[in-house]
């Protein structure tokens, strides 16, 4: 079993996994400065939420050793970090919190500070996605295959992953004995990256063209869907990667349970349900093609959500690092949240 | 608008449209004799199961006019076409149907006969799916944009289409104002093949990702889903291609209307339901890849089946070329057939 490391520290060296040449090849590149860590987010050879935080911080460690720890520099490198990627919530936050904590201490004091908010952030990640797991995994039947959508593993959190870390350690421990991925259109993010992890990890896996998983779950092969989320409302309504609500309408018509998995910082409050996310559409030239090869005619327009809403009502149960939230949602997760 | 046209015959030139070339380049070869026939049905340059009953007609022509129409060369022909797919029943059984009518007359009689069956029945595929358009088409409301899947044109058939054909006779009567096509992944029927139709026809229509069907229908953009079938069961339960029955339960749960549209000779009254319908798989590296691209890790294999099966009770109306079957089907489908 080999680990999957989107982003490794030696010393003072930090390397982030260039996940836009997997699954076909693992080559890391140094994030040695503002500049590098920039391009790398622009142009997602790192992504995922949490990571993109963690990236964030260990980026603004980089920057400061690169051009200075004086409050103007570290302020423009916040910036420039946070403005990669907009809507990335968590790279924001983070960016924001480890200036915040070093503009408070005496200008010597500021790098190794950011070092050590950098890292204490990687070791909450760790700690966070096996939390998860721990709750998550009591929940699976015996020797069942599962079924994930989209890359919610390792190389997306910096962890062992949420849904995926699920996955993982249901394996380790003889409840899971494979999982099933599926292609995960347009992006292919299932193929490219989750079927990659569960490769690295000796996980036995096969691969679902996006078209046949209500068939397969109808199948009675799958004995749990297991997704993450990227906002839970209030009342459980959940959104995560399009295609997901598809994977619940069929788990539910085959009494098959659905589980979400995501920390409580997915968790919106202010979102009374699901028709108060937003959704993020996205270039319409991603659908018809992919990697420089083209399939539909020319100038043909597409609708491309990036995510969509599961309603509550279909998700058995949602797994958080603080415990497990069952229907009706609201109570139990506005009480996790507050823990 | 331009006519959307797989087989046509001028003289005694009988020329096909080659299928796997689309959308990118049209272009017409020449299905001068057996040997050409044979590859360009097992290639796939001619597809979908009505289609292929007509090459097959014109192929067992082609044949008899460059190897001879005595009992012997005429079998061995006819022999060579049913066995380029073994599965494609209205292939062999329109083979089989020209062979037994030309070897029932005397030998001069049998090239004009195999050239009139064919013709006939290139005239009834354009009656059937106008009939099955006739009947469809009230059925939807007024101004709304239809959903479809895979490919149900003019390519599949030689008509206009069973699915397609509603939403263009649909779209020229003004009650379509829009068709929404899935990519259909693996092969991508519907971004190569029923785009490339809906864009030469000059109807209004955006490709969508397999993944996004399911929120684009409960989004209510959504009026109608129509589609094809491959086989019926008695009781309604309709396979299709891959995908369909995800469709089908997005729209039960949106309240959008489901309907299949299919000759009645795709109806087997002899199936009871849904799981007495064989379901093929397909090769594994269908999926992880397209056209020369591969995007899965080397050695993951895939779940790859070419049907799922629509239980009836996700069916708003079974459309043929004889009428319109509504729920309960069992007692509607079988008067159907017997007309």
């Amino acid at each position: 079993m080999a680990e999957v490391v989107p982003l490794r520290v030696d010393g003072d060296r930090v390397e982030a996994l260039d996940q836009t040449l997997l699954p076909h090849e693992t080559r890391y590149f140094e994030m040695d400065g503002l500049a590098t860590t920039c391009e790398a987010i622009r142009s997602l050879r790192v992504r995922g939420a949490p990571l993109l935080g963690l990236v964030g911080a260990y980026g603004l460690y980089v920057a400061g050793r690169e051009r200075g720890v004086d409050e103007g520099s570290l302020r423009d490198a916040a910036v420039a970090l946070s403005g990669t990627r907009p809507t990335a919530a968590d790279l924001g936050a983070r960016v924001g919190q480890s200036l915040a904590s070093a503009l408070a201490v005496p200008e010597p004091e500021r790098l190794p500070l950011l070092r050590e908010s950098a890292d204490r952030l990687a070791r909450d990640r760790v700690a966070e996605d096996l939390a998860m797991a721990r709750f998550g995994v009591p929940l699976l039947g015996e020797g069942i295959a599962v079924l994930t959508h989209c890359n919610a593993g390792a190389l997306a959190t910096g962890g062992i992953g949420t849904a995926l870390g699920v996955v993982r350690v249901g394996w380790e421990q003889g409840q899971v004995r494979a999982c099933y991925a599926t292609e995960t259109r347009p992006l292919l993010q299932g193929a490219r990256l989750t079927a990659w992890e569960l490769k690295m990890l000796g996980i036995p896996s096969r691969l679902v063209p996006d078209t046949a998983a209500a068939a397969l779950i109808a199948s009675r092969e799958i004995g749990a869907v297991v997704v993450g989320a990227d906002r839970i409302a209030r009342n459980g309504d959940a959104a995560n990667k399009i295609g997901t609500y598809g994977l619940a309408l069929a788990a539910k018509r085959a009494g098959v349970p659905f589980y979400v998995v995501a920390p409580t910082s997915t968790v919106d409050l202010g979102c009374e349900d699901g028709s108060a996310i937003p959704i993020e559409f996205r270039a319409e030239d991603e659908v018809g093609g992919f990697g420089g090869v083209r399939w539909a005619p020319d100038g043909v327009g597409s609708y491309n959500p990036a995510f969509d809403v599961t309603p509550a009502d279909l998700i058995t149960a949602i797994v958080t690092e603080r415990g497990v939230a069952r229907p009706p949602f609201d109570d139990e997760l506005t009480s996790l949240c507050a823990r």
